[in-house]
C-alpha cells in the first residue's frame, strides 16, 4: 500500500492558497495537512504536520525566506510566488546542495520554483522552441484582459527568446520582412522575434505563436480561462519534486517530452 | 430568354486582369467580348465589342482615363484598379451624373470602384463595425505575406476606422487599457483601435477582428488565400453595377445585408 | 434629468438571478427595487415595488405564469427562462395584444422572450446568416465543456437552420462534398449544414462558422466564458423592450444591425 | 570545400515531381542531376548521371520497384509515392539490410517512406503526442477542400491514434462526455479520440488539435496551403537520409525533438 504525500501549503488564504488546498484534498495520493498563512511559523508548522512538500503561494517579500525554512526542516519545496531574481534562486540552489550533501543518496531535498504552472502554457513554450528551427518565420501574439499593465506578458517574452535562441542554435539568419512603413504596428522586438500584444475585456491569458513556411503554417495556442488551470501543473509538481533534488526552475524540466 | 451581359475586360494581360477573364468565360450569364490591353483603344474596344460593362483592372496611371472613356462609350464599369485619390473618384462621379442626365430614367451608367473585391474581407469589416458599438473592447490583428512593405494594411486601417466611427456613433469612450510599460508591443493606434501586423512565410492576406465584453468574445476572421478569391465579388459588381447608377465606391454597397 | 428604470429580478436566488441582481445595480440608469423569488406573489410584488420592467430567470413550470401576471400588472417583462413551447408564446403573444389592445397609444407593454442573451452569440448567428448566400461552403463548429448532454448545442442547431434558410432563399443549392466513405467523421447534417461538437474540458460555450469560396475563407467565432457574458444582452433588453410592444422573440430584434 | 549533394527525382513530370525538381535546384548544397519519368531507366539513369540520393514520387504502381533498383544501384532513397503496405515496407527493410550487411561500416544506404512530408503537419502530430498525456480531453478537427473523398483524412486517423496511444501509456481512462443524445454531431471515434472532418470550398489541408484541463485549452493547428509546403520537409531528408541507413518510415525519425 502506498502511503499518501503529507502537503502543505503556505499561502493557505489567498486566492490561489485557497484554490491549491481544495486541489489537494480532492487529489489522489495527496494529503493536506497544514493550511499556514500570515503570523503562523513555517517551520514550526510544518514540523508538527509532518508535511513532506510544501506549496509556496506567498508574497514576494517572504518566499525566499520560506524556502530556507522548508530546506532546515527537511521538506521539498513547490514555489509558485513571484519575486524571484537570479540572486535569490542562487542562494537557494547553494543552501540545497549544502543540505543534499549532508542527506542519504537519493534523498536530497528538491525545490522547484515554476514561473508558470499552467501545463498549456509551459507546453506551448516547449513546443515553439523545438519547432522554431524549422520555420523562417515566427511571431508571438499574447492576449490578456485590459488591466494589465505590463506588456508583453512575461511568458510571451520567454517565448520570444526561447524562439530566437533556437534559430541562433540552428543558424538560422534574421526572419524575412520587407516592412518599410509603419513599423509601430509590428510589435515589440524581443531577440528579433517580433511579439504583440492585444488587451480585450473578456479574456484572461492565452498567447499564441504563429510559425510559417513557404505554403504552411503552424500555430500552437494556449488559453488560461481560470487560476484552477494552475492546479494539475501543481499537484505534478508535488508529486514529482522528490525525484529531482536540488533547485529545478521551470515545470517544463518535470515534464517527459523526449 | 434572357441574354448574357457582354463583358469587357481592360488590363486582360495582367495577373489579375487574366484570372478575371477566365472567371467571366466560365461564369453564367456572362460573355467575355474582348479582352483590352496596353496599345488598344478603349472606346474602339468596348464600341466594336459591343461590351455592356467593363472589367478594370489596369495601373494608376491608366484607370481614370480608361473610366471617362467607357461612360462617354456608354458602358458600365467595375473598376479594381489601385491609385484613386478622392478628386479623381469626384470627377468620376461628376462625369456619371452628366451622362445619366443625358439618358432614359432607369437606364443610368454605373461605376463601381472597389479597394478590395474580396467577399470576405468586404463582409469582415461590415460585420465588426456593426458589431463594435455592443462591446467594450475591440482590436484588430491582420496577418501578411513578408514581402509587404505597408503596415498595417489599407483594409486593417479601413476596418480599425470603421470600428472607431460606430463606437464614437454610440457615444462609447475610449476602451479599457491600464498599459503602463511596452507600449511598443500593443500596436498601432489608428482612431484608438489597437491594430497589430504579423508578418509570416506561407501566408497570403488575413485579418482578424476582436471583439470583447465581460465574459464573452466575438472573433471575425477572413482569409485570402488566393487571388481568385476576388472573382465571386467581381462577377457580384458586374450584375448588380447597371442597377446603381453613378458612382458606388466599395463592394458593400451591392451586398444585402439588411 | 431622466428617471432611472425601475426592474424586478423574478428568480433572484438563483445563479442568472443573482448575477443579474447585481449587474441592474450596477448599471447607469437603472434601479434594482424588488428581488422575487419562491414564496413571493408576483403579482404583489411588482405591484409593491413600483417596477416598470420585470426580468424573469426562474423555471420552466413557472415562467408562462410569470408573464401573464406581469401583463396584468402592467410591466414589462424580459425573459431568459427556458422551456418556452410555440403554444406558450402564442398566449402570451395573444395576452399581450389584448392588453395593449386596451393602453394609449405608444405605452405597449412588451414582452422579450431571448433563448440567448449573449451578444457575441446572437451576432455571430445573425452575421452568419447574412453571409451565408455569398459563400459556396458552410460548416458550424460547437464547443462545449463536457458535462453537456445533447449533441448539437441548440445554438448551433439555430445558426445551421438560419444558414439553410438564407441558402434556399438565394436559390444555392446543396453544398459541394464529395464525401463516399467516413460520413460519420462529417457531423450532424442539419437543413443540410454539417455540424460538429466538440466536448472539451476547460471549454465553455463557443461556436464557429465557417464559410468557404473559392480562394477565401470566412470564420465567425463566439466564446462564452462566463455566465456574467449574458449582462450586456439582458440590459439592453431592459431599456430597449419598452419601445417594443407585444412579443418578440430573439435578442437580435433589439439590435441594430442595418 | 563541400561537394554537392547529386539528387535525381523520379516522377520529375508529375505535380510534385516538378515542384520537386524545382526545389532541389534552388537548394544550397544540392545538385539536380536526373530528371527520370515514365520510360526511362531508373537503375541506368541514376548510374549515369552519378545520383547519391533519389526523391521518388512516381505511383503505388512503381515505387517499390523503383527503391529496390536504387538499392541495388547503392543510391538512398527518399520515398514520397503512395501505396506502401506493411508487405511492401517489409521487403524493403528487408533488401536495405541485405545491401548494407555489404557495404563499409557507416556508409550504409538510407531508404526514408514519409507519408506526410509537411513539416506542420509531422509536428502537429508529434506535439499532439506528447502533450496527450497532460490533459484530460482530447479531440481532432480537420479541415479539407470538398473534393476529398475520404474522411476523416489519414493525418487526422494517425493524430488520434498517436493520442490515444500516449493516453494509454500512461493510465489515463476515457475522457470525460456526457453526451446522451447527438452522437452523429460527435464525429468519428478513432482508439477513443473524437475526429471531425470540415469540407469548404476555399481550404486546402488543415488539422488542429484540441487538449484540455480544467481552466485551460492548448491548441494546436497546422495549416497546407500549396504543395510546396512540402518541399522543406523533402530536402531536410535528402539531406538526413545517409545519416539513416536502413529504412525509415516517417519524418518525424528525422527531426531532433528531444
Amino acid at each position: 500500500m502506498t502511503d499518501k504525500i503529507r502537503v502543505a501549503v503556505l499561502g493557505a488564504a489567498g486566492r490561489m492558497g485557497a484554490t491549491t488546498c481544495a486541489a489537494v484534498e480532492s487529489a489522489e495520493g495527496l494529503e493536506l495537512v497544514a493550511r499556514v498563512d500570515v503570523g503562523d511559523d513555517v517551520a514550526t508548522a510544518v514540523r508538527e504536520s509532518g508535511a513532506q512538500v510544501a506549496i509556496d503561494f506567498t508574497i514576494p517579500a517572504v518566499t525566499e525566506a520560506n524556502v530556507h525554512a522548508l530546506l532546515d526542516a527537511g521538506v521539498h519545496a513547490v514555489v509558485g510566488a513571484t519575486g524571484w531574481t537570479d540572486e535569490s534562486r542562487a542562494r537557494v540552489a547553494e543552501h540545497a546542495a549544502q543540505v543534499n550533501a549532508g542527506r542519504p543518496q537519493g534523498q536530497g531535498l528538491g525545490v522547484v520554483i515554476a514561473p508558470n504552472f499552467g501545463l498549456s502554457a509551459v507546453l506551448a513554450m516547449q513546443f515553439a522552441a523545438k519547432a522554431a528551427r524549422y520555420f523562417e518565420s515566427a511571431e508571438v501574439v499574447e492576449l490578456h484582459h485590459p488591466n494589465k499593465v505590463d506588456a508583453p506578458s512575461g511568458t510571451a517574452r520567454h517565448t520570444a527568446a526561447a524562439i530566437a535562441a533556437a534559430r541562433r542554435d540552428a543558424g538560422l539568419g534574421p526572419m524575412p520582412d520587407a516592412t518599410e512603413d509603419g513599423w509601430e504596428a509590428r510589435g515589440a522586438d524581443v531577440d528579433g522575434v517580433r511579439v504583440h500584444a492585444v488587451r480585450l475585456r473578456g479574456l484572461v491569458a492565452h498567447e499564441e505563436i504563429l510559425l510559417g513556411n513557404p505554403g504552411e503554417q503552424l500555430v500552437i495556442r494556449q488559453d488560461s480561462f481560470d487560476r484552477v488551470s494552475f492546479m494539475p501543473g501543481v499537484l505534478l509538481a508535488v508529486r514529482e519534486v522528490a525525484n529531482h533534488p536540488g533547485l529545478t526552475v521551470g515545470l517544463e524540466h518535470l515534464l517527459d517530452l523526449a
